[in-house]
């Protein structure tokens, strides 16, 4: 191991010649315990999304797919690239599988972006999927550990509400973090899931209710946690010279950045921030070349009430200790000054592991084309991504712009 | 499922424009049955591939990672990019894992190739490992099958040897193949083992032992398939602006090329071609803009003697059904007029699993800058490798260049 996070590197900046990639479709299965299987949920999402293409799309025109899972749910464990090729229509073409856990759809975007961004791919369709209710409680809980650090935690019984209830007790202790700062990310989450269909949760609650909920990891309660999820995204991609093909209303991908950062806790020299976090949104704005004032809203990784509150400071919204404050004013609510999260986030939509990136990406797609009805942010223009690995051992970052 | 394999894709052929990737480092461990665990095995190629280049090398200079491992080996099951940041000193950089099964490492070389194409990355780091001996044998079984089709072939108990096998007796059905060009691929790459260091078997066999040894998965004998294999290796590729600050003798990456196929063999045309390897070969060749007559040498995924003789043709190198007469020519051989795994290849080399993709990278690495040792491949210019993903869902085909 080595002691020391290295400098900032030179991820290429905006002076580097590039073709930018846009989203031309997407689509999105619901998601909560369902019956469906992983291969119907990638045919469902995969579908949703070649049908939401304006001008009509063959799939034909992919020329190479990425699939981003865990894909420890007892199907197909191994080469689940080519179940996906199967699924997709797309034998024959490049499929590739990202896994870098809960993060896995945001690294498999990543790869898909840099397809189109090198000129070897045209169109490019990036997968997330996770079927998590399919296994014994047993099984279940083993199957999500997998991500968490082998040696040290999962060892010790740290589970992920126990990192995550670490890292809030420490920012509580450091910054003064009220309790109703957390349970608020909760309810605002609710209320914006109310409004998408495919949230798992469509339920509004109350603060109360967040503070009276059992106590699954000590600051964090039931309602603290985002629940248990099955299913899919889809995205399609192409270069932004063949987008007008398919649509007049692209989403262009701007920038990405990714970050890494000790899997274990005790290597880390603070547990109030994910520095995996900071090193992806500093290599995205340095692509993307525009600032943080002119994002319209943000889709963070809200796996636990205490990671949104880490996510608006870690990526630059708000300074260390402050995200309590700005949550708590009201302003990340849908019709607030920045929007976080208006699809109900990994808390109130729900958090199938591997495609929480691509779910992401698919809201996106629908507010910056200004259609996604009740819980559209007025006049979207540009938005950022934030899907994490684990407790923070990796992390994507993606802008995206309407022009 | 749908019946037809589409019409080959628009992979960005020459004319796209682009910033070429060049190999400037390479490491590999041993290989074989080791004591060392998965991390030290990534530290030891990690650690050869900086110190190997030629001008010295700082790990800050590496912006981004790609990791290709199956990775059941109970060491760290999901997250396992996370680890190779902190074994590789790269913690705060991009880490993403690929998992294609057997081809997982030849998909991570072409993602991290992508990378610096797109102008995201200016230097990246691609390791393959695999820990495969650490498992009891039960789990070892389970481990080795997960890439298999779960639903028709594990379920039904056909393992990888059945699977070659079966492919094995169909090609002796269709081409009358004799099996004396099986046994000299084995002869063939234990002879080229012999002169690696890293290889597993540093041993020569004969054909009758071949022919004599027990039978695995009829006709497919003991000494027909590769062994179970511990170790890791990494490429270091730069810009190819850049590469210059590095080495004058940097070995450029042509182009790639991937495909996939249906998993399970009863959905395919064919049991004696695998359509994923025509595929990538057809859309790297596409990409690298030159033909198959400039190729100096080859390194096949021949995983079973079967698999070389099915490469050979699927690569373009032989008709259907004449790889064996290539093969029994002794064209194959270093010294002949086309070497074939002049490192000794998985069935002599070994097979760890993840790690097999950047190993063909490693050997082309010392090939093209003419220091491969007593294996050296007189003069050789150009190179390919393939590198296939379970019984050929998936592969992958990379060109390379020493000018």
């Amino acid at each position: 191991m080595y002691a020391t996070v290295p400098a900032i590197r030179g991820f290429g900046g905006p002076s580097v010649a590039r073709r930018r990639a846009a989203m031309v479709g997407a689509g999105h299965t619901k998601f909560g315990v369902l019956p469906e299987g992983p291969r119907a949920l990638v045919r469902t999402a995969v579908e949703e999304a070649f049908q939401s293409v304006d001008r009509g799309f063959e799939r034909t025109a992919v020329d190479e797919a990425f699939v981003g899972t865990l894909g420890f749910s007892g199907w197909q464990l191994g080469n689940i690239s080519a179940v996906v090729a199967e699924e997709a229509g797309l034998v024959g073409a490049p499929v590739t599988r990202v896994e870098n856990a809960c993060a896995s759809a945001g690294f498999a975007l990543r790869d898909g972006v840099r397809a189109i961004e090198s000129g070897a791919a045209d169109v490019v369709l990036v997968v997330g999927v996770e079927k998590m209710n399919d296994t014994t409680s047993s099984r279940r809980r083993y199957w999500l550990g997998v991500s968490g650090e082998t040696e040290w935690e999962r060892s010790a019984g740290l589970t992920f509400a126990g990192v995550y209830g670490l890292m809030a007790s420490r920012h509580i202790a450091e910054f003064g973090t009220p309790r109703e700062a957390l349970a608020e990310v909760a309810v605002k989450n609710h209320a914006h899931a109310e409004r998408n269909p495919n949230a798992q949760f469509r339920k509004a609650i109350t603060r109360e209710q967040v503070l009276a909920a059992p106590r699954v990891a000590d600051p964090l309660g039931l309602l603290d946690c985002c629940p248990v999820t099955d299913g899919a995204a889809a995205i399609v991609l192409a270069g932004e010279e063949i987008a007008p093909r398919f649509t007049d209303r692209p989403v262009f991908v701007a920038g990405t950045g990714a970050g890494s950062d000790y899997l274990a806790l005790q290597e880390r020299p603070s547990l109030t921030s994910l520095a995996a976090t900071r090193w992806a949104a500093a290599s995205a704005f340095r692509r993307a070349g525009f600032d943080r004032g002119s994002i319209s809203f943000l889709e963070v990784h809200d796996c636990f009430t205490i990671a949104e509150l880490l996510a608006l400071e870690d990526l630059g919204f708000a300074e260390p200790g402050k995200a309590a404050e700005l949550t708590l004013s009201g302003a990340t609510r849908v019709g607030g000054t920045l929007p976080v999260n208006p699809d109900g986030g990994l808390k109130a939509k729900g958090h199938p592991i591997g495609a929480t990136g691509a779910s992401q990406a698919y809201e996106v797609f629908l507010q910056l084309r200004h259609t996604a009805g009740a819980r559209q942010v007025e006049g979207a223009e540009r938005a950022l991504t934030h899907n994490v690995g684990g407790s923070g051992a990796s992390a994507t970052v993606t802008l995206f712009s309407a022009a």
